[in-house]
């Protein structure tokens, strides 16, 4: 299998000429800060491809090569080697880092990187660890192949994060999702250059992480899932491994039901609690007048402060609405006795206290927007769900701020609305001091209808949107191009494990009983969950409800919806174009066999029974689709009276069933709009 | 959500009237001993399905059915009440163990079951709680829906095993399989009622278990990747949970490489040893002179005999040559001085002096067939992979045996090949007596060409076939059935997570490096890897090779060209029947678009295109169908020129590229002589 020099020289001359106008920098994401191309030969990745050191070496940069080094292998078939001990002058990739950077990474550490490739290697230079992570993630987005080979092609990438702040929140209290979960979407966060995993350990729900101090809390409060201190010890590792930092979260003074299962004592009403098994908003909170609260908040963060190495610690303090201390006559003394003047201003001290227990124990003080009061201190950092304007005015008033308003990924909107959202927008009234108050975002997944089967499909590969959002450039907001990128995105986090792709047609299979699940995929791909809070509405479930019906195996941003969409406006904007009519066609015919199919057998199917008119609905999209097609102004689809009918059965289809949605319907509208006018013309 | 009781009554009296003729019970497997199909109304399985118990319950068995719950659940997307401590009387599924048979299982137990199902109620009755796990996986398989909801039509099953010895042996040295593999196989092999877990922990290229005895086997044996000693208890008691025997194996005197890197001196040549890292059989044995041997393997076999509960121990024994021990004079002198005439003696002496220690240990052995001397102690269990008559020879002399000839699955053979391979054959020349010593058989998943991602392809779902010959009666011999019955347990073993089926879509998506896997899909569907032991000769590669080519996207038995097949044959015996015609042009016309395609971007695809002669092989192959097809008697395809051609393309083919091959040549050449026998006639 030993190659020749002269099989080496052909090789890359062959590759030469296979490369032209193939530069795969475009299909980066999340894009880089800068990119040149260059114009020499492309470095070829054959069986002789190595890595090398040349600067700094640790553990953790070893690792990250190995596991470059693996997943390359994977992806190319090809065996390579593991060593990285080699000389850097013969190596194909050199690594240089001037440094370890931070081992457990920290806020506002350097990340940037410089990687030039050239036809005889490719050089990853790094100032830290940290920063030859990100850009190991890079060289592997530039492999690409040919005929003749892989390659990746000159080259001159230096990039670095615009915002320090890139987080994805998981909320393991609602649904519990276990260390396989984590792990594999640590591992997506890295290849999307995100640093901070928000981890989201409390609820009304579940109380997830042991404490070996108040051990009631976790096993009363948990059903028994939660993780042990080991388990969050191999995680933080895993996630340092990675570049990524580990904020834990415990919510208080509200969303607290799971803490008083077994500490109804701390509760502002008397319990006994259950833990609850509903989605919502919920009245149990800690009694902020009970000595006994801080007595053992103060062991028992003091606990969690030495198990989480970050700085910084969240305690939520959203919406807790107080209904339980307003019916608490202790409660209410003690609120006139101190001249605290309403339920906003008892949180606010509260917090006060709570921010004395975490400096005590060397931690920032982090929160959702409901802490922000004109009294709490500047080191706090305001954690933003309702939104830029909130950001902004936190941000004024001396605060560091973190947004995941517009990137709740759990409400199944469409990556475009995510992408979009900026925060520090261009129209942005802060001063330039003000806006570096603004560290980045954070997306949010909430747990309420996410099982460890269905979780990647809720977070990838829509994040990879926000990711780029928080890293690139501001001015990077080709909404087209960033799917197209996704596109691609979808296919490598595929390959580090996760299964947002995966899952679905074995949910499929599963509902139908067999394995023919064709037309049942003809739907998914154009239907999705309803967004925001209709869910529950639709479709009530609690907690322990199976997260397996058709719903569940709908993805947000349904790909066949899209490309559709994209395919209906070809043909609207050619005025029936030539390629995107036979396509258009082909579609509707395969909408009209798999519905009519559908209609049937979901019917005939309790499990699928509750989306039966989905179908049917499949069946009459594709019917009317044919029959605007062959609208030629004499047909009978030329007809007012068709139109009208037309729309109107578009708008009943356009209704959610079984809380899911097509969402074709603004595309079919203008589909039949186009074939009317033109009919109108030609009659 | 609360049913009335009317409601009830209605949905009872709807449910009927769809029932009729629609019994499940036919899509068992494996098929049971007794099934006798009643005639009375169903039993509805509703939201308020329950399970409670009448008899014995223990913690394994409030377990199972808190699992079954789960599945019933996930499967029905209905939201079902977890507790089992409720009124019998008023439960769905009662479920009446008389006692809790062994809570580490053991061979010989009682496994049967009955089970009764009539309108009010179903009720699983078994002697021990193993019976029952049994039984829980019946009443899943038998629940089946239709318009009016979820049921199991009235039935009895009365039900036990033909053999009471019914593995899985995964070798997990070779290339190491995780504990999340393993226990979704433990799943997996639980859902097809197999009882032993045979767990290959040793091997050339891997030494996989932690010894606290002697750190050096595994820390220097294995890169890393061994199972610690708690994991190893992690995976007892989660087969013990599920009813499953874990017999662990230490291969000596042979297959011994990764033994010797940490303790060269117990090899029977110098050393230094390094892992081996290729496939095949090598030389390095254990030194059966050596009384240092014995004094490790005392104190090795002591610790792990500690570890493993059950009452079998395996030592493997096979494939070894002895060249070490013909090359070594000290130990020909030893042999000289004893009177062993040959090597085979000087194992058998190894054999004793291993079978006195595990005697010692209080542990039976079994090994594989080389183990099988005229005077090794009766009790010694003979694990035969050389064939079923040297198993009946074995037993003739008292031996227990395990048949594992036949049930090689890592050969890539089809699931009919194993289903009629019966360890005691209806001409089995063995007396009553020696037919009961035939324990059973395993499955055995050597690891060469595995990695966790593929290794459930090669185990399932064909290893389901081989479950239910080792426990449903001889006369089960279906073929036709089986693979019809195949197909539905493809579907419910992924729903235990196994990927047998997902990974393909994953692994064909990275390849490809694009969601657009139709044409790939369409070629996978109808090629095979290489049968028996050719991979390695077409397609050579170590054990640190990528699993992640086109032939390890490829699964056993394509269902594709199975399909075709019987539509082959369909068209064939029904004189150009007038279903099967246009569904075989489809087929064609498929394979003609996507071979085109695919001869192309195979080619440009340096991961694929290894393969790219099966794309234009596919292209032909629909070709040659068209014509076929098109033959009417003055087609060209009548003439005797075309036929030779097209026979002649046939064959070519039909040879193996990139170590896969098509296995839709004999039905496509049935075709074309059935059409030319048509022209023929026509002429």
């Amino acid at each position: 299998m030993k190659r020749t020099l002269s099989g080496s020289l052909v090789f890359i001359l062959l590759l030469s000429i296979g490369v032209s106008a193939q530069v795969k920098h475009t299909d980066l994401m999340p894009i880089p800060a800068s990119v040149e191309s260059g114009d020499g030969l492309p470095l070829g990745i054959t069986k002789s491809f190595s890595v090398a050191f040349a600067g700094h070496t640790d553990d953790r940069l070893k690792a990250a090569a190995g596991r470059m080094i693996e997943r390359l292998q994977r992806q190319t078939v090809l065996e390579l080697s593991r060593s990285t001990s080699g000389d850097p002058a013969a190596a194909s990739l050199v690594i240089d880092c001037k440094g370890p950077g931070s081992a457990v990474p920290k806020l506002g550490e350097d990340e940037s990187y410089t990687l030039t490739v050239t036809a005889s290697r490719a050089v990853l230079a790094a100032p830290t660890v940290t920063g030859a992570l990100r850009g190991i993630e890079t060289f592997l987005q530039l492999v690409q192949g040919n005929r003749y080979g892989f390659f990746v092609s000159p080259v001159v990438i230096k990039d670095s994060p615009r915002f320090p702040w890139r987080g994805l929140m998981i909320d393991v209290a609602r649904h519990f999702q276990p260390i396989p979960v984590i792990k594999r979407n640590l591992d997506a966060m890295a290849a999307v250059k995100m640093n901070v995993f928000h981890w989201h350990l409390t609820e009304d729900q579940g109380f997830r992480v042991e404490s070996k101090k108040f051990p009631r809390l976790h096993t009363l409060g948990s059903d028994g899932n939660f993780f042990t201190q080991e388990e969050v010890k191999e995680i933080i590792a895993y996630a340092a491994e990675r570049g990524i930092r580990v904020v834990p979260e415990f919510d208080m003074p509200g969303h607290a039901t799971a803490w008083l299962v077994g500490h109804p004592e701390l509760g502002s009403a008397p319990g006994p609690y259950e833990i609850e098994r509903q989605p919502g908003i919920f009245e149990p909170a800690l009694d902020p007048t009970n000595e006994e609260v801080y007595k053992l908040l103060d062991v028992f963060l003091g606990e969690m402060a030495a198990l989480f190495p970050d700085a910084y610690m969240h305690i939520g303090g959203d919406e807790n609405e107080g209904k339980q201390w307003d019916r608490n006559p202790e409660i209410q003394a003690f609120m006139q006795k101190n001249g605290i003047k309403d339920n906003h201003a008892l949180q606010a001290y509260f917090n006060k206290r709570v921010l004395a227990i975490l400096k005590k124990h060397g931690k920032i003080m982090m929160g959702w927007d409901e802490i922000f009061v004109p009294e709490l201190p500047k080191d706090v950092v305001i954690h933003s769900w309702r939104g830029q304007e909130a950001l902004a005015a936190a941000a004024q008033k001396g605060h560091l701020g973190v947004l995941s308003n517009g990137y709740y990924i759990d409400l199944i909107q469409p990556a475009s609305d995510h992408y979009l959202v900026d925060p520090v927008p261009s129209d942005s009234p802060l001063t330039a001091d003000e806006k570096k108050r603004v560290l980045g975002g954070e997306a949010t997944m909430w747990s309420e209808w996410v099982s460890p089967e269905t979780i990647d499909s809720r977070i990838w590969p829509r994040t990879a949107a926000i990711a780029e959002r928080l890293w690139s450039p501001a001015d990077v907001r080709d909404v087209k191009d960033m799917y197209r990128r996704l596109d691609i995105m979808e296919v490598r986090l595929e390959n580090l494990g996760l299964m947002h792709r995966s899952y679905q047609n074995t949910l499929l299979r599963r509902l139908a009983g067999s394995l023919d699940i064709a037309d049942l995929k003809t739907l998914v791909s154009v239907i999705e969950p309803v967004k925001l809070y209709q869910r529950y509405q639709q479709r009530p479930q609690t907690m322990l409800a199976p997260l397996t019906g058709l719903i569940d195996a709908a993805r947000p941003d349904a790909e066949g919806a899209r490309r559709f969409s994209y395919l209906a406006d070809a043909f609207i904007a050619e005025d029936q174009d030539k390629t995107a009519k036979p396509l258009l066609r082909m579609t509707f015919e395969r909408w009209q066999t798999d519905g009519t199919r559908l209609a049937v057998t979901m019917n005939e199917n309790p499990a699928l029974k509750e989306g039966a008119q989905l179908g049917a609905d499949l069946r009459d999209l594709g019917k009317i689709g044919l029959e605007a097609l062959a609208n030629d102004g004499s047909s009978a689809s030329a007809s007012k009276e068709w139109y009208a009918a037309a729309i109107a059965r578009l708008e009943e289809i356009g209704k959610p069933k079984a809380a899911c949605e097509f969402v074709v319907i603004e595309a079919m509208k203008r589909l039949v709009n186009k074939t009317s006018k033109i009919a109108v013309a030609a009659q």
